[in-house]
């Protein structure tokens, strides 16, 4: 395989990487931190996550070494005008990409009204297996393949994901035993897992509700529009307990925000937290949390530090799992179960 | 009196007046119904619900009939370049009301971001009392008065209404001995009552939620936005009783809708049926609904259809108070009570 190593990461938009670090460990300290001796530079694989609203583009070696990372807002949503291949070979281009380097693409791009649509897998469904039916994009120059989605094909609560599937992959090599991962987003996805079988999960709509409610309804006189939550507020923590205790109250409580504002002139920092505490909560409530058990929380940057305190605040014990590893680390078993399974890792 | 009985509702925008109505009849078909010989033709109020984003104003006579009545768009949110004094004598002078004529308002023109404050009176409160600490509108030339909201000061769950208690107090006469309303809307509010006493109120966001949740959300694309709903549609009564028995799933069970478009192929009509149902059972199961109980429902049109229906597929007995009715005669009740307690009913 031809080798770009000293060239990888350095051009055009890509981000400062902090490091060349092995997959799995690059989340947390540890004794390997800084062995570069053993890590391989050879670039193999293009990670893409692709999202309605994000783009996210790793350039890693075989043994998950992430050589290279680009980063845009260039989503599902922004592309539809200059064409996804377009937009994926100018980032290649600038990490002066070997045409050779096989692409693989989980997200929103494998929906109906994304690239080519890569369907979804009825869950139960093992979640390891999930490369070997991903979709081959036809007529590219180099091989691009998109992960499917996982969906749960009921009458009385049909629910989808796509993109969390890949996250869920690299979480299970991360937490094999987990039963229970939350997976939180604009739509936060809970799943129930059985060794690697996923057997169900179910989608709360509690960052697009945050979003809107606070700036789309008359709460966002009370909450300043749709800012950042500190994650220590105690309006945040009680929130979080109403909403889980009291999920019948929520669409009262939301109003009881505005009141609270007219009433006792309650601050948008105070408001925008109660607000964002109480759809966490009411998520929880659904979700059936139990104080006992223990739950995989994929999650990354705020939200991470939102979910954490409010998982803890209701006595879950909770496991973190770095959503960036894993679902690149979720791409990159996929590649390699899609190649086992097409015979085509060798010719690479 | 001067009088101007002909000339009533002849002018400008005056919407035809289904007949001139005894107050209190008029909503239903009886034996007095076309009645017109007891009828008073003179003018002898100006009665108006102003709310953020409707204007109704009605011709009054002294026992409640209705002599005109104009309608329009000019909210609170509407009217704030021309002022409020402007607004209503335009509508005033199209209908020739003589100058002397009072006016009577209740609604959001009395918010603080209104004509005038008209500050809130703390739960419990006598609704029958509401006129008595109306606010007078100083500085114009004819006497106008805006009635006061009601509050529930309560730390953990503040609440306020505004419009509502004019409602309320309308539907008390209709209904003496009712002890829970409800009153479905933008903000639906339920009403508990103790004789003429409210002893608290919840209020529910669930008419803005459908708004936004249909119109600005992932939800948009599987329900053709915000549009009517079928009271009698199975999916929407389907959704109440899903709303009301689990309400903690009710954000999951939003996004089901957009997987069921996805996996099923749902159609628009069929899941804003369904959204529709959802919210207005979550408000149910946050109100705490009986079977066994009867419970006044102030509405009209649309909303009275679908909760009318709402309430009946959760087995409570429904009192229905049509809203316009009962608006009509809070304002003309407020009005006494204001001129009696300030003696200018003689006067006048």
């Amino acid at each position: 395989m031809p080798q770009t190593p000293d060239r990888a990461g350095r051009h055009g938009r890509a981000l400062p990487v902090p490091g060349i670090q092995r997959l799995g460990d690059d989340h947390r300290a540890g004794p390997d931190r800084g062995r570069r001796h053993d890590v391989s530079t050879t670039p193999a694989l293009v990670a893409v996550d692709w999202g309605t609203s994000s783009f996210r583009l790793w350039l890693m070696s075989l043994d998950g070494t992430v050589l290279a990372e680009h980063r845009s807002h260039e989503g599902m949503s922004e592309v539809a005008g200059r064409g996804f291949e377009a937009v994926l070979e100018s980032h290649l281009g600038t990490l002066s990409a070997p045409g050779h380097l096989p692409v693989v693409i989980c997200g929103m791009a494998g929906s109906r009204q994304g690239w080519v649509e890569a369907g979804y897998i009825d869950t139960p469904a093992d979640v390891t297996t999930i490369g070997e039916t991903a979709t081959i994009v036809p007529g590219t120059a180099r091989q691009i393949i998109i992960i499917p989605g996982l969906a749960v094909r009921s009458d009385a609560e049909p629910d989808v994901m796509r993109g969390e599937e890949t996250q869920l992959l690299g979480a299970h090599f991360d937490m094999p035993g987990g039963e229970r991962y939350c997976m939180p987003g604009t739509h936060s996805k809970w799943v129930s897992m059985d060794g690697s079988i996923v057997t169900g999960f179910e989608t709360f709509m509690t960052g697009e509700l945050f979003s809107v409610i606070s700036g789309k309804t008359i709460l966002k006189h009370s909450t300043g529009g749709d800012g950042n939550v500190d994650a220590n507020d105690p309006a945040f923590l009680t929130g979080v307990r109403d909403g889980w205790t009291q999920p019948a109250k929520t669409t009262h409580h939301l109003f009881s925000i505005r009141a609270g504002q007219l009433l006792y002139d309650h601050q948008a920092g105070e408001n925008r937290a109660r607000l964002s505490g109480l759809l966490i909560g009411a998520e929880f409530a659904g979700a059936g949390i139990r104080g006992d058990e223990q739950i995989g929380l994929v999650a990354s940057g705020a939200l991470q530090r939102l979910y954490h305190a409010a998982l803890a605040e209701c006595g879950v014990q909770v496991r973190d799992i770095d959503a960036d590893v894993a679902v690149r680390r979720g791409l990159l078993e996929s590649w390699q179960r899609f190649s086992t399974t097409n015979g085509d890792v060798q010719s690479r």
